[in-house]
């Protein structure tokens, strides 16, 4: 599983990134402004140069401005804009949501799909099917399909390698994950990385949602389920078995009410969106949904009001446990409860300042999360980006010969 | 503050330990040999050897069974034993700390000596300068010396790069230890980098220490106050403003005991050595230091295991909060009140595990700390070698002419 992500393969698709980061930043270039500009050895440079046009990546070209009087004509280097497209997928509980980039980084297309709880695998890859053929055309080019990033329900231990069909270490539906990924690695022909779509939802919002200008973020979303995802240092934490981000496992009720992890007490007991349902009923409350009571929270309705504020402070004491522990310097809010706006943010707000050490109180941002829906699908492309595919182009020497060196 | 440590430079540090690791792990090779394992180019392989040589970091000779009959003779290269020595040294509380490796990274040398707490900088810097000249000699040569890590008390934002000085962005006592950085610097001729010593010694104990076979690390340190260090996917964790691991103030008691922190109610106001003496004698024992009701404990004196049952539960829970968001897959807990033993651990395991999710329990690992009082000056020692100040020979192209690439 780790062949990929030996030293060298690193240090590889390190070289890659700068010279794709260059061709982005700078535009076309000719090799010896890319190798000023880089500082890569020659000889380094043209290996990954060579590579990147051959994968269709990088495109060579002689511009008309460009042809000397005397001597070889100059070719420039250019980003392929119909190579590298990479899409992400959100299987969700009830429904699928896709996006696609091109090799720019730029979103070329979105769509959302619902669908019922009980729609098994088959279906939900067949709406896959639909939504990415839905999209095809101009915008995305299946053709040109570099890598496929999935988020699911529940943890996984590791992204596996690009090109090694998709397994990984997961606990408990390891199998359908795998499943997940073989299937669209057949339908597709292209590698796919799966993860879990919460911790994809932070990623997404550190890269490109609320907290793009943070490095260490700390994403929480309230929602069906209560749970969340790290950033540390610009990358996704997974913890060692997959189980980073369980904020909705903590306990905050010694005793308190059961929970669907076997626990109880769980702020997932206190903070779910059935949990605060719950709580506005139980204080006379008549509306029959989440939307509905934080809409009403929103209009100042004191039953709505009360449950949404209780549970924005059990989240604020629990994330400033965590926050202490790891000190991000930003805080998301998101799910279908971060709609109630400052109702709930407020009391998250008071009760993760009252928490943390002052020292750290005027160092921490609390940020409502802006991808809504969407934000799994996009953390699927960012967790592609983060892996380049083109990795398993290249010969893995030091594993053929040496084991790994790390 | 970032200048070395852009994707270039990171790429030429990937490059050089990768050599390195190489011939740590096979003893000597020929170029072609070592060209033939690490998979660079020959251009890239000999621009590296080249400065290794020039450093004096890698030796090449030529032995006498490598001569050829015809053409040149085959050079082997082999790691300079009297060459790229490290020190750590930790300026705690009341203590200097100091240990020496040599470029194999084999520890040549320790050493410890306890002052005053009213000791000042000076007086600490002298000291530390006695102790090196003490341990100099066969083991340490000081005209090898390669880099020196430090530890100090008190939040450290990010580790500055090697050579630049030791400038340090920190909350508080900056100034203080960027003049240890330079003080350290001038008198050694060696670049100098400067980390919370609680931080170090949590990185001690997954490099040299308890969990040597563990890349996801949470070590608690219960002494004259709580805190620790985050280890994750093997590097140190330091925060988005050097506050990671301060455990000590994670709020257990709302409205308790006040904190020297400036909250109340936080795990060191009921779990650091003092707070477990006070609770010891309000419970009637008699001992007046930590040692002695850390002593008493194990021979079980009644109140001595009340008092520490009662903290190592109380940590426990604390624990069991943020193992549910970062998911470790082992805790290490050190410090005075660790010895102690089971009276503390398996309270902690108790209260841990009844926290946790019950589908992270059976992955989560609690050991006691193994290297005692000398583990953050082994710190020190990590955090250079994961820093190789050979960096700071390179040119830094991508800094001069382009800005940050990342």
């Amino acid at each position: 599983m780790q062949q990929h992500d030996g030293p060298l393969a690193r240090l590889r698709r390190g070289h890659e990134e700068l010279v794709l980061d260059l061709l982005r930043r700078h535009g076309p270039l000719s090799r010896a402004e890319l190798g000023a500009r880089c500082g890569l050895s020659r000889t380094t440079l043209y290996d990954i140069v060579g590579v990147l046009v051959a994968t269709g990546t990088v495109v060579a070209s002689v511009p008309e401005a460009g042809r000397r009087r005397r001597g070889r004509p100059v070719e420039r280097l250019a980003l392929n804009p119909a190579a590298g497209q990479a899409i992400g997928i959100d299987l969700a509980r009830r429904a699928v949501h896709i996006a696609a980039v091109n090799v720019a980084h730029e979103v070329v297309g979105t769509a959302s799909r619902a669908h019922g709880p009980d729609l098994d695998l088959a279906g939900r890859i067949a709406l896959v099917e639909e939504m990415v053929d839905e999209l095809s055309g101009d915008s995305l080019r299946l053709a040109a399909l570099r890598a496929i990033g999935v988020g699911v329900v529940g943890p996984v231990a590791s992204a596996p390698a690009p090109g090694s069909g998709g397994g990984s270490a997961s606990l408990g539906a390891g199998d359908e994950r795998d499943t997940i990924a073989e299937l669209l690695r057949k339908r597709f022909g292209a590698p796919v990385l799966v993860d879990n779509n919460t911790r994809l939802a932070a990623l997404a919002e550190s890269v490109w949602g609320a907290a793009t200008d943070a490095r260490d973020v700390l994403y929480v979303r309230l929602s069906h389920g209560v749970g969340g995802g790290l950033v540390v240092d610009g990358a996704l934490h997974r913890g060692a078995s997959g189980l980073s981000g369980e904020f909705g496992h903590i306990s905050v009720e010694p005793g308190g009410r059961r929970c669907q992890c076997g626990g109880s007490g769980c702020l997932e007991t206190v903070a779910s969106a059935g949990a605060v349902l719950d709580a506005y009923r139980a204080a006379g409350g008549t509306a029959d949904d989440i939307a509905a009571v934080t809409a009403a929270a929103r209009a100042g309705e004191p039953a709505a009001v009360t449950a949404v504020a209780a549970a924005g402070r059990r989240v604020g004491v629990a994330l400033a446990a965590v926050c202490n522990a790891i000190g991000p310097s930003t805080v998301v809010v998101g799910g279908e409860l971060a709609s109630a706006g400052a109702v709930l943010i407020d009391q998250v707000r008071a009760a993760l300042t009252e928490g943390l050490m002052p020292v750290a109180r005027p160092l921490l941002d609390l940020r409502p999360a802006v991808l809504g829906e969407g934000g799994a699908a996009l953390g699927g492309i960012a967790l592609v980006l983060h892996r380049s595919p083109l990795l398993s182009r290249y010969p893995n020497r030091e594993d053929r010969e040496d084991g790994d060196v790390s």
